[in-house]
């Protein structure tokens, strides 16, 4: 009831509809009723624990086993980075697309896994007795202490449960409200079976990115292995429908989008429109500009830069998006009555009152150091001066020596047992570096450094006397042996003695840049963490007391389930269709990249259907995180790959505007024509049973 | 009294002191009594008259003459342009500096002119009469036509006058509440007589722009020359002091500052900070991104492109400081309960409130055309999908072909008889033209249309469908004969019919685009400018009756006069000297640019006074176009040299809060010493009485 107050209010200011497909459910808590209430369908217990448990989360994506043996679904651009690594300036996956004909030809994912979350454990309780009486800094320490120790006890327990070992990760749900354990099998060796062109994957590149109508197939095919090197057993998979849905239908999409802001207070989102968002756009912006020269100056430049610039220019396109969102009065506005409702109603509640206080007070409070911190805390210890991989091995390897030899539960989060894994899969994954990109980036950062953080700033002292940023650039680039992934190896298990005495250049780098790093770090954690969550947890309970858990939790790249209907939208008073077709694609096709059908296309032209459809639009609401999830039918078959949304999608982030906020997906029926016409590609259409 | 309540307003905000320093004042409304009240001193006319004349124009900055024989002072960044112009990749003036020992090496600058303000009309009620009784669009157009008339019949008056011929310019101030003429003196033979090299005139280059204590002998030295190509004969010059000023002296700045939003309404301040500057600077950004990546592939591309770079740095600080500035809701609360108070006053006069209607509701309803329009508006007609000197060149042409064949008054204003020699001096002056660069800005600003308009606009399609930006940007530069200043003068001479038989492909790429162009500047004009100022006007008279014109109007590069003392401020809670000493530049100085002190300054280190005062900062109010004004003390002499402002004089542009805004100009003291001593110019500092 409470709820659809709140939706009207929204619906009123975006003339929406009266119901609302916004929300990114948990499964163990997912809105039947409402879902029956707009559709008049529900979805059994056992369709929901099985389509968990098909979805993966992959680092960086979400997919779906469509086979028994382990075989993934997912988006090209989940998989591009694996692409590129395995490219060469003779060999270029990405640009020309890749088949393994058989399972030895499968390539290795060096830095890819894939989580399925199989359990999940409420723990809020035992948070909260664990922080009862502390101070805002104190509990601030003692939570990360008490998610440390449970999941550390999670991981041990597991070994001897049902499912057998399990990777547990500590869940904050609604800015503190509730905290869970989720408990993952992880398949920490995946490989690259089938991915297209990318000039057909994401035909019509950054421009048509976050558009529709879209002509992309946006698809690769992987497999997880199990510890034995053989292709994993996977009877849980999900049946892909070739017929894909008709518009109207009602359809779920299961995955992990990766961050919204939608609960946070006026005076946090005046933060991100005000510091984060424009500064981190400005910062973006030029490294485009340098990534797209440094790529003019050769072929094997250009390949290199390829998959960074595209991640940028896709990461920019978001981000301004959110900025014009932020700055969209109406937004703000309908935040500010937001907030003041729920004010109104504590207020009202004199026990709800004097147990709440005012913690939109102190987190608005917070946000003054927040502004002060912001520039030391992004450059010096989120990385912003120092862009560089090599830069990053090096700090890995450098706390990772300091903090390993520290009990599990005093270490900074990162480096706790349970993360430990994953760290030594990215540090020692056989990832090429490029020495001439590196010195660029570096350079980039530590002039950005300078300019934001003033030259009279100590790191900028300390660091640009002798040196000019390229100067310094180029010694710890070209004197550093981190590109080996042996030297890292060796740092790695050599452990401090090892990293202590080394003198490679990088390491020297980070080593001397890290008290400061972590001081402000831990200045930033007491002054602004610390208050904004506890003032968190205390908005948390009072929304729960007044609106319950009719509203989903904030996205943070854990697994969500949300329902919504195939549909196009109305935009500038023409309607928008839910679906393209292939003949079009040809039609908008140009002579010049990124709108440059590949050859292989060009080739099956004659032997292809031009009535495929090609992608779809629905009404489900997802983000970044959410690439690559299964679009699932009332029966539980595949009916559509999410890989994007349209433009208005991305003030998602915020809030969902029923009326324009569109979900993207690949047709299966394109996917089934093209891997049959043109790659050929029976062998996978059998494991599908497509063929 | 009214202008106190607004002032006593802003100062609660900001916690000032009682009086503002605030305010851009022309010269024949200046405000004697205010500053009579504020600091018991007062300028008579004869002082306002010689201030006046001594005062310069340059193209691009502000002047003054400091000898009889047409010597100026200015800055260096004023004359970077010249200094570039004149510079190769063997003598590099921008680096090394530049001193002409006899009149005979004093280098022509191409682009630049000096002008000077002999008289001031007021036309308004002209205007007014012309205006009556039309619709908005209608009026639109009047205004510019009868302005058109109104100047061409002041020039053609100004050769029987005192002064000789002189150029003709209307002037809007307050928005359209009154019009004038202001009529020059125009010296368009410019020269360089010196200049010091800019690692010591720019000193810590753009991390250190806009910021205060400082180090920059920001100075160059030009003269005037007459038709006769001899000097020209100034009598009305004005004498350094070099002494300088000490802390607390009154002193005024005389010059041209370029622009300021202080009038605006709140709706279009709104566009500025949702809009156009957050567009402007991921555009800017980009762009510095490339040109600092295309500096990086040879030493000449450095030197290349050090000047667009520098120049775009400065804007990027100035737009980004603009954006933070409209961001700060301590601003725009203030502009809100300006406005209101304002539109409280006009509603409690029902004659007042007649006349008036309500302004604010229309320029709020243009808003929204202006932000439908903006991106074509930007990219199409002013330039941001061309960004090439060639393709400058070439619409110039294709404009001046068609324009000169109509009749004055029904031209593009930019190409009324009066504009035309400026438009012919820019157009054939003998500026390098660098292929690479131009092809990676033109590529770069197709790109970006395509991004921004999206690939299916009309004009994307219409371009970029066999090309792709880069391909499009060789062919046209490449194939151009553009850079060649005898082809210029030649199509120019030759007219519509030279222009029309032109197969030049950047004639071609010009036309082509030229009726798309001028449609959506019709567009614009008719529905964002046409209501927007017959608002403006109706606003701006309400605002006479209500203040009178006890606010200045706001900067449009037109000379005013403004009054401030020497002082520092009080940042984060600690002092801010108002002078720097030589002593501090070698202390602060390190091995690598931006901050590595000149050989020559090294050399010269053990002769200088090390105790010489080198920079200071006053409490007047100026913004950029104010770069080169002289500081002048009550008996009218200099003391000092404008370049600069602190980083808080950026919000200049909105109003001008008193406890921050700082102005930063060179000290007297260290331009003679360093004449002196470093350059050994003892010609020039004769010629100066400063021997």
């Amino acid at each position: 009831m409470r709820r659809c107050a709140l939706i009207a209010l929204i619906a009123l200011l975006v003339s929406a509809p009266a119901f609302s497909d916004g929300g990114m459910w948990t499964f163990q808590d997912f809105p039947h009723e409402q879902l029956k209430r707009a559709y008049k369908v529900d979805v059994s217990q056992a369709w929901l624990d099985k389509v968990r448990t098909a979805t993966i989360r992959l680092s960086n994506c979400t997919a779906s086993f469509v086979s028994p043996d382990g075989l993934i679904l997912t988006n090209h651009h989940c998989s591009e980075a694996c692409l590129d690594d395995h490219s060469t300036a003779e060999h270029n996956l990405v640009r020309d697309g890749f088949l393994a004909r058989t399972r030895a030809e499968e390539l290795k994912c060096g830095t890819q896994l894939a989580d399925v979350l199989m359990d999940m454990e409420d723990v809020t309780t035992k948070v909260t007795a664990a922080l009862r009486g502390l101070d805002d800094k104190a509990a601030n320490d003692m939570r990360k202490k008490t998610l440390t120790q449970l999941e550390q006890a999670c991981e041990e327990d597991s070994k001897h449960g049902k499912f057998g070992p399990l990777k547990c990760e500590s869940v904050d749900l609604y800015q503190g409200g509730q905290y869970w354990l989720y408990k993952y099998h992880r398949y920490d060796d995946v490989r690259l079976v089938f991915a297209p062109e990318r000039a057909i994957a994401a035909f019509g590149g950054d421009p048509d990115n976050f558009q529709f109508p879209r002509w992309c197939l946006d698809m690769s095919v992987l497999r997880a292995y199990g510890p034995d090197g053989k292709p994993a057993s996977t009877p849980n998979f999900l049946q892909i429908n070739r017929a894909g849905p008709n518009a109207g239908d009602v359809v779920f999409v299961s995955g992990h989008p990766g961050s919204t802001d939608r609960l946070l207070t006026v005076a946090q989102l005046e933060t991100l429109r005000n510091v984060d968002r424009p500064l981190w756009l400005l910062r973006a912006s030029e490294l485009r500009g340098r990534y797209i020269q440094f790529g003019k100056t050769s072929a094997e430049a250009a390949r290199i830069i390829e998959d960074p610039l595209n991640t940028l220019e896709n990461s920019i396109k978001v981000r301004r998006g959110e900025l014009d969102a932020l700055l969209d009065d109406r937004l703000m506005q309908s935040k500010r009555e937001e907030e003041a409702a729920l004010r109104a109603k504590v207020a009202a509640d004199p026990q709800l009152a004097q147990a709440t206080g005012d913690p939109w007070a102190e987190i608005e409070k917070a946000q003054l150091l927040e502004h002060q911190l912001y520039l030391p805390y992004t450059f010096l210890e989120q990385g912003a001066g120092f862009n560089s991989h090599l830069f990053s091995y090096a700090r890995t390897l450098v706390r990772a020596a300091a903090e390993r030899g520290k009990d599990n539960t005093a270490r900074l989060r990162e480096y706790r047992d349970a993360a430990l894994p994953r760290v030594q899969q990215r540090l020692l994954a056989p990832v090429p570096a490029y020495p001439a990109l590196e010195k660029m980036t570096l350079s980039y950062s530590l002039e950005r450094m300078r300019e934001w953080l003033g030259p009279d700033a100590a790191i900028v002292r300390q660091l640009l006397v002798k040196d000019s940023p390229d100067t310094l650039a180029a010694r710890a680039v070209d004197g550093s042996k981190l590109g080996d992934p042996a030297v890292r190896k060796q740092l790695w298990e050599g452990g401090a003695a090892a990293v202590d005495a080394s003198h490679d250049p990088m390491i020297e780098l980070a080593r001397s840049v890290d008290a400061a790093a972590r001081a402000v770090r831990k200045q930033y954690e007491d002054q602004v963490e610390a208050p904004e969550e506890a003032a968190a947890e205390k908005i948390a309970h009072a929304r729960f007391k007044v609106y319950g858990t009719s509203v989903s939790p904030d996205a943070n790249f854990t697994l969500r389930l949300n329902y919504g209907t195939v549909q196009g939208w109305r935009e500038d008073g023409h309607e928008v269709e839910p679906f393209t077709h292939l003949a079009r694609l040809y039609e908008r096709a140009t002579d010049q990249d990124p709108f440059r059908v590949p050859d292989s296309w060009l080739k099956a032209r004659d032997s292809l259907d031009l009535q495929t459809r090609f992608d779809l639009s629905t009404t489900n609401d997802i983000v970044g995180g959410n690439s690559g999830s299964p679009t699932i039918d009332a029966s539980g078959h595949i009916v559509g790959l999410m890989f994007d949304g349209n433009i208005h999608s991305i003030s998602g982030a915020y809030w969902y505007d029923t009326a324009l906020n569109r979900a993207v997906a690949v047709d299966p029926a394109i996917m089934v024509e093209a891997l049959r016409k043109v790659y050929k590609a029976d062998g996978l259409l059998g494991e599908m049973h497509l063929k």
